[in-house]
C-alpha cells in the first residue's frame, strides 16, 4: 500500500494522559486512543498544511469508514505518550494514516493503527474521485 | 425563584453507569454528570415538546451560561441511576432547570444541579426579549 | 473463526444518540462507537451471565486488544441504534466479539465491528490459557 | 473567602481546542469545560507539588463535591484557551480552586467556575479536620 519512492511524511505530537482519561482499573481506556488519533491527525494537518478547516473550505468533509487499532502495552495516568501520525500514500479518494503511541519514558510502544478517511462533499455526496486540492497537496509534498 | 402556583413539570429518565464513565477511584467521573444533566434535559424536552430540534427550528440555539453541581454520594459501576429533571419557572429569557440524581437500589440522592439557558439566534445575537414560541410554550403548560 | 455447530449467542440493546455525542458535522463523532461496544458488551454480560464484575471476582481483567470498526453510514442526534453483540466461539484465551449496529427508524446498517480481549490476573499478568471460570462459561452456553 | 495576606498562587496551562471536544452548534460543548478544570488542577499540583499521586499515596483522595460553571463566550475548533487555575486559601479540610479560562488570539474570557473537593481516606471516610501533609503544604506556600 505504501509508495517505496514517497518521501514519508510523519508529524509527532505528545500528550500527558489526564485523570479523566484513566478507568477503573487503572490504565487509558482503550476508547481514548480514537482521540488520540485524531489528535495526530490534527497536529498532522497543521504540520503540512491538511487542515479540517482547509478541506471544509474546499468544500468537504473527511469522514472516518475505517479504524482498526492494536493494544500493545497499558498507558497510565501522568504517562507522557508520543503520538506519531504518517500519511500513507494512495492514489485513490482517500486519507490514508498509520499511527504508533509510544509512552516517552521507557520507549515503550503503546499501540499502533490505522484509519481511512473519505471525501465527502458539503452537500453529503461521497465523492469517488480524488478532489483537485488533494491532488495539488500530494503533488506538492509526495 | 420558582412560582408556587405553577404546575411543577418533571421528566424522569434512567441510566445504567457502563464502565467508561467510572474512573480511577471506582466512582462516576465527576465531569460524567453533565452528560447526565442533558440526557435528563433531552428527556425533558421528548416529554414537554421542547426537543433542541424543535428549539432549533424555531431559529434558536440555548447554550447553557450556567452550571451548578452539588455532589451528594458516588455513584459506581452498573448503578441504576434516576435522573429527575424539573423546569423552573421564569419570566425571563431564559431556560432553568433543577436536576435530582438518585440511586435507585437505596433511593440515595446522588447529585443536585441547577442549570441556566440563554436564546442565541441562528446568526449568533443573544436574544433579550422571550421568544414567541417559548411564550406558547409557557402558556400551554405553566 | 466462527464454529458452524456453536450456538449463536447475540444481546441487543438500545441506544438513542444524545447531543453531546454528535460532532461538528452533526453526525455521531465516530468515537463514540467505541463507547456503544462497551455498552453491547455490558447487556451480553448481563445477559449470559459474564459481566464485567465477574470476571473481576475470578480475578481477572479483560483488556481490549484489538479493534476493528467498520463505518457504513452516519448516525444523527435523536437516532435510535441496536447494538447486536455476538460472542465469536474461540478455544483460546480471549473473549472475541463481532457487532452490528443499525437504526432502528430505517434499518440501515450503521457500523460493523470485532473486538478481541485477553484475560489479564488481578496481578498484572497475561493469561495464556483459558481460566477455569471461562472454561465453565463455555461449556454451559456453547 | 480569599485571604488577602496569602500569596495568590495559581498555574497556567494552554490547551488547544481539538475536533472532538466541538458540539453540533461549532462551539465546545460544555461539558468538556470540567474536562478544562481537571487539566487545570493536575497543571497546578505539578507546579506546587500537589499531585493526585501524591495525595494518594498520603492516604487520601479528593472528590469534587461542588462544581459552578460560568460561561461568558464560546470556544471553537483550533482555539488556544490559557486556563488559570487559583487556589483559594482556607482553614477548613477542603482543597478550593477558581479558574478563568481565555482564549489566547484575544483574550477573551471564555469561562470562570469555583471547585470544592474533601478529603477522602483510602478506607473511604471523610476527613473532618485537615490532614497533616496538607497543614505542611500550606505552610510551606502560603
Amino acid at each position: 500500500m505504501s509508495n517505496a519512492q514517497a518521501k514519508k511524511l510523519t508529524s509527532v505530537i505528545r500528550h500527558q494522559v489526564p485523570f479523566f482519561e484513566v478507568d477503573a482499573i487503572q490504565m487509558v481506556w482503550h476508547g481514548n486512543y480514537v482521540k488520540y488519533l485524531e489528535l495526530g491527525r490534527e497536529e498532522f494537518g497543521r504540520q503540512f498544511g491538511l487542515e479540517y478547516m482547509y478541506i471544509f473550505r474546499n468544500g468537504y468533509v473527511v469522514p472516518v469508514v475505517d479504524l482498526h487499532l492494536s493494544y500493545k502495552k497499558n498507558a497510565h495516568l501522568d504517562d507522557v505518550l508520543r503520538i506519531e501520525t504518517t500519511y500513507i500514500p494512495t492514489e485513490s479518494a482517500k486519507l490514508m494514516f498509520e499511527y504508533a503511541i509510544w509512552r516517552e519514558s521507557d520507549n515503550e510502544l503503546i499501540l499502533t493503527a490505522t484509519s481511512t478517511q473519505l471525501f465527502v462533499t458539503n452537500e453529503g455526496e461521497f465523492e469517488l474521485s480524488t478532489p483537485d486540492f488533494v491532488r495539488a497537496w500530494r503533488a506538492k509534498w509526495m
